[in-house]
């Protein structure tokens, strides 16, 4: 059985346990983190025994994740589709830092293609989804719902018919078409265990939908932060993988500098939890990348609150953004993403909608990686960057790619 | 008022009147189409006087169309997006007839952009469903149904919420996820206006779909060659447009060969039908260009036939192409496709899945022009076609591209 020992309020510090349904922290409204034991694990699982590095999907890392797939009884609920495991890009040669010395990596999510390395769903939301179906499937959930701003929502419910849940899922009218199609076709063809519902303008208008005409009916909501902390758990393997060991070597070690498409946060949250937990079990040491949190100019709660050394971000209004994943104005979790970033001596950085539009397209032109409008963000944030000495030749500086740009056409059909 | 004479049938020569609904000819089974009264038209309306140039639409044609804009009572009936009028873009250096002398032409149907000059939903199925829609309001009629392989869908929704008409649409669920996702959006949005269901594999069986639960219930279908003859009269205003004086000409010409991707075949006969009346008006004279019809050769009923010398095409089973909307086993308007290419002196041709391949990746990693697969079939004909001596140096050789490929975005991406 996995080493989960309890949820604990990332705010109040409190404990609840990790077998009873609950959204967010009931203390103080702010979202929970699954706790694994790693003094047990470390004591029990010594000298990585609970890694399969042959495994080519994000369960390799069996008893560090919340469900060890190498125990029948946590696999009986596992639903995998193949997610994690993604391609780590060598960008060294890109325009982007050329000359500069910086040893740029992308790391992939958006790449779909068929067999391993890849997420299913061609989006880093399909590594929270897995554990999402996964715990709710243990805990005997068989209902879910989730507003989503297109990605999570298609990433739910290929894993919900992957196995046997059945969800609702509320987006936006303006989610790109690709993704409405994908959830369209799935609810059309399995009325009884897929619903969809516009509501908007934004994803928090399709929340309270769901809050007033779902939750009443009995449906648990995954929404980010609410699931509980189980879309944490499934982002941190991004962390890992990002301190696996290079390709013939042993080492674990961690980038110098992460450059992160910053929404909501919850890949933020399961980065540092991925790597504070490898330390506790003295794989890495206690070095942290600098995290930087790259976000549109026109929702930057995060920016401004880094800037203003606030201890919270102040919910503001949504503004039009290319990088739809980006348009989160406010969020449960923005707390602690700003403790994460001060404590790794990075920073909030905003980025315009030209410099994202440029970079869309160069990126478009230039590569045959589809890099979506939230990587394309980090790419237009490098020169500041490096203007700003905040990356330094010869050091190991990973650009997240969270999805890909396909799954935005046509509705970026012009910039390329 | 338009000058509409009648319906006709295409292969009895039946009359029938064109303000009471009907479908296929009683008589045959084969199409009827709208017969224009050019005599009429000419002695009324001398010396082009029905051409209104400075219109950026299909409906410039006035009273040669079926239902005449600058007449209040037609008006009332037109629901038009700006269809039609689409660009005719220089191909002559293009790689694929370089060194030739061929004067290649791009009639681009799936350039959709803000403003004039383009169809709305990006296919040459607006020009059909434009006149679709005006039609069925002029006889009163309410609810319409097709079955669709997609893009026909996509435009008849759009058409339908632009005006006071409901529909239904049955697809394919393998209908790429674009336009799938573009009428799933719309049947959320208005549920009373727009109705969705999946049913295939084919188009055939989504036919059959909804003449089981939708035509008894008073759907009037305007599936291809259903409507009466509607779609026919839009498609007329494609060989309009290929007739039109070149900028700063006068004169009204033919192309000498067009190279057409066919399916169901409504665009050659609606071309046909254009050149028909010109000729008729005193336009043009009697000479047509030679047609090229293109199919995929998984799917070649209409190549068949003409290698055979056949009257008409024999149904046969559907095959997996690339290009969706050729994947036509039969149709009832196949018999008079046959009679046009024999007629014009052109010819079937078929390409193969890799040619249709190669020529999609090309055209994307060379041109601006988002050409579809159906387009990108033609391209692939063109060494045939120049091999054989078919299409010689100085001649004026149009390739219609019918839809854009982003509709198709991602389910070709591998290709791109």
């Amino acid at each position: 059985m996995s080493y989960v020992r309890c949820l604990r309020g990332l705010g109040s510090g409190q404990e609840y346990s990790s077998d009873v349904p609950m959204n967010l922290d009931p203390v103080d409204g702010r979202p929970v983190e699954m706790v694994i034991d790693v003094e047990r694990l470390a004591r029990e699982r010594p000298a990585l025994s609970w890694y399969r590095p042959q495994r080519r999907d994000m369960w390799r890392f069996g008893a560090l994740l919340a469900l060890d797939i190498d125990d029948p009884r946590d696999a009986a609920h596992i639903v995998s589709l193949g997610e994690g495991a993604t391609p780590l890009l060598d960008y060294s040669d890109d325009a982007s830092v050329r000359g500069t010395g910086v040893r740029l990596q992308l790391k992939d999510e958006g790449r779909a293609h068929a067999g391993y390395g890849a997420n299913p769903t061609g989006s880093f939301k399909d590594r929270g989804m897995a554990m999402v179906a996964s715990q709710a499937r243990r805990l005997g959930l068989r209902r879910l719902s989730v507003p989503t701003q297109g990605n999570a929502g298609d990433s739910l419910v290929r894993y919900a018919l992957a196995s046997d849940l059945s969800v609702v899922v509320a987006m936006p009218p303006d989610t790109p078409l690709p993704i409405l199609g994908s959830v369209a076709a799935a609810a059309l063809r399995h009325p009884d265990r897929v619903g969809l519902d516009l509501a908007g303008p934004t994803i928090r208008e399709a929340g309270a939908y769901l809050k007033q005409h779902y939750l009443p009916q009995g449906y648990f909501s995954v929404a980010t932060f609410q699931e509980p902390g189980w879309r944490i758990e499934g982002k941190k393997t991004l962390g890992l993988e990002l301190a696996e060991p290079a390709p013939g070597d042993t080492r674990w070690s961690v980038p110098d500098a992460v450059i992160y498409p910053t929404g909501g946060g919850t890949g933020v949250l399961g980065m540092w939890k991925a790597w504070d937990e490898l330390e506790a079990l003295g794989v890495i040491d206690a070095r942290r990348p600098r995290m930087y949190c790259v976000q549109s100019d026109v929702t930057p709660p995060l920016v401004d609150a880094w800037a203003q050394g606030a201890a919270d971000t102040t919910p503001a209004t949504g503004g039009a953004t290319l990088a739809t994943g980006l348009n989160v104005p406010g969020g449960v979790g923005h707390a602690r993403v700003l403790q994460i970033v001060r404590a790794s001596g990075g920073a909030a950085v905003a980025v315009d909608e030209a410099e994202i539009a440029h970079e869309t397209r160069r990126l478009w032109q230039t590569r045959h990686d589809w890099i979506g409008t939230e990587g394309a963000a980090c790419f237009a944030a490098l020169p500041k960057l490096l203007a700003d000495g905040l990356l330094r030749a010869g050091e190991r500086v990973v650009v997240v790619n969270t999805g890909s740009v396909e799954k935005y056409l046509p509705a970026v059909r012009h910039l390329l």
